[in-house]
């Protein structure tokens, strides 16, 4: 079977290292010259909006799917009519749009954050007053890794975010006090059958993901799953999602989805019987979905902007590394590593060792 | 770093894909025009006889290693000249030639079994006169998975294997009825430094492994660790290296050792803590080797000559697949699938549904 991947970064190449293993071939689309999964396929160059290129890409794969969720809707839409693309273009509408997202959550009861529209600075003056503040301004798409966003403290910040973020469609947010920031991620089949992972408990700064571990048997599991479950049926799901969490004592308020495999969910390739990755693939394929349960304990720290030394990670038990083939740049996502053990103490104390690489 | 590899089979594909994450870059050098590796790095077409080709190889690469003991060891000797070869040419050499092989395992203290060079059918029966019935024939080089072996159980079958191996250099064998066969892993490092791994139970069928099972906490253990290191060091060895060995009541007879790494390591992809695959690569590379320890029981299957249902084998709780992208052929390995359990008593059960594979 060929899947074709729309992007070609780290995602992408994990979904591909977890498939050839299954006989699988990958076409990659991407507008970049040499995406970091180059050697692991073919790679179509073209723009999202080519729709020779994008027919050309269609007709050679056998199902579709996508690394990131700002694709374009049109770019999804076109392809679904040559080829399945699975999670479908439902999924991608309401995530690539953070208003239509925060709407899906209204209407399916998932607690989530005040928000309001603003798309004026006297709305954003409106919605200030109505949510009040602290809260986060973010643009209504393309935003990712905290790209995007304005944290306003007090009135006095309006005037430079509003510099800074003006020209967008924007959502205004109320920034949660959370006691806990978790992720959970379930998987659907064709069928309708979902799985879900142990929560990943993660760690952000400036908005991106540093560092994440399981918590197999953790109290939230189920409220978590009755939330991302809603989505799944809801969309007609497809493949791996991701709902990040904010926990403020014993509620849950959902922060955003991701209709893909998720950076807070790498662990799984050590640390569960079945990792996200090859999991997606056997859920767009139409093969039976795999075991999601722990092998042991696991933590997960990114590597951001620079590369790490590799011979250092390596000295340390346990440790497994994964590069992404990326060049350095300031915030960039260069790969990450993973400590894996079976036994809880001396998890513990790697996770000391994980931390003080960050 | 660019990892050049000798032979484009399904063990130098999972070396690319357990060496793809660290960052390395893979160039194979391979005979034929579409092996399998060829989407995981950049395929040189060439024999190994062509030094035009092989001296360009060479260069290309910051150190090379191999996946067979059949390459010619001109070809190794040549390449050393320009590129680092791990492990080196000396371990081909003995190897590559079971005559040299059985005389590097006697000048050690290595217990074998019974054997004679043959040269003519004269000496056949000499040697047959000497060591005895039943014995196996078989060629002294490029022998492998059973084949160029013939089985002697009397006099009556000398005619036949005469007629099937007497244009070859021979070698006697002594037929050993041995109570169980197994294996043992060890990686030697660039400093010297040993790892084992648990010790592999084996099954072959026609000489072809058929299935393999990690032994952890073995009584053999030690023993065995102690006839592979002196390979290791007496070889000045750099990677990992597999010797197979025959158990007899309490006694341990060398059958053959490969160069490499191995059909009945391959459990430790998801069975230890680090991967033969990987530790093969950190040694050459001359990064720290990882943790040769389990994370739980592991039990392999090969798929020989038909390509497997693959839906059907990933229903199948704790399944791990791995298709090497080979077309069918009677004989040859397609691919192989691992079981891994966290607990001894559903690995049992599925050990009994595994071997029902076979």
């Amino acid at each position: 079977m060929i899947i074709g991947v729309l992007g070609g970064g780290q995602l992408a190449r994990m979904l591909a290292l977890a498939g050839l293993p299954l006989g699988f071939d990958f076409v990659f689309y991407d507008p970049a010259p040499a995406p970091c999964v180059a050697s692991l396929g073919e790679h179509l160059r073209g723009e999202y909006s080519d729709r020779v290129m994008l027919s050309r890409f269609a007709r050679q794969v056998d199902v579709i799917t996508y690394e990131s969720e700002n694709i374009p809707i049109e770019c999804v839409e076109f392809l679904s009519l040559i080829t399945p693309v699975r999670p479908g273009a439902q999924a991608l509408t309401c995530s690539g749009d953070r208003l239509r997202e925060k709407g899906i959550f209204q209407e399916l009861g998932i607690p989530a954050p005040a928000f309001r529209a603003v798309d004026s600075l006297s709305a954003l003056n409106e919605a200030i007053g109505e949510i009040g503040l602290p809260a986060v301004l973010k643009t209504r798409t393309l935003g990712y890794d905290g790209k995007g966003q304005f944290v306003l403290r007090s009135r006095d910040d309006v005037g430079r975010a509003w510099e800074m973020l003006g020209g967008f469609s924007l959502v205004l947010e109320s920034l949660v006090a959370f006691d806990r920031e978790i992720s959970v991620l379930g998987v659907r089949d064709q069928a309708g059958k979902i799985l879900f992972y142990p929560l990943s408990e993660n760690v952000h700064h400036d908005g991106v993901l540093r560092f994440s571990r399981s918590r197999p048997r953790d109290p939230m599991q189920k409220s978590a799953e009755e939330l991302a479950g809603k989505l799944l049926r809801h969309l007609d799901y497809v493949g791996v999602l991701a709902l990040e969490l904010f926990q403020v004592g014993s509620m849950l308020l959902a922060n955003e989805m991701a209709p893909r495999v998720h950076n807070s969910g790498h662990w799984t390739i050590e640390g569960a019987m079945t990792s996200q990755f090859e999991n997606h693939l056997r859920a767009i394929a139409g093969l039976p979905l795999g075991k999601t349960s722990v092998t042991g304990h696991s933590a997960m720290v990114n590597f951001i902007g620079r590369q790490p030394d590799l011979a250092g990670l390596l000295a340390l038990r346990g440790l497994h590394v994964h590069l992404y083939g990326k060049a350095e740049r300031p915030g960039r996502k260069v790969g990450h590593a993973t400590l894996w053990s079976g036994s809880g103490a001396s998890f513990e104390e790697g996770c000391r060792t994980l931390r003080s690489l960050l």
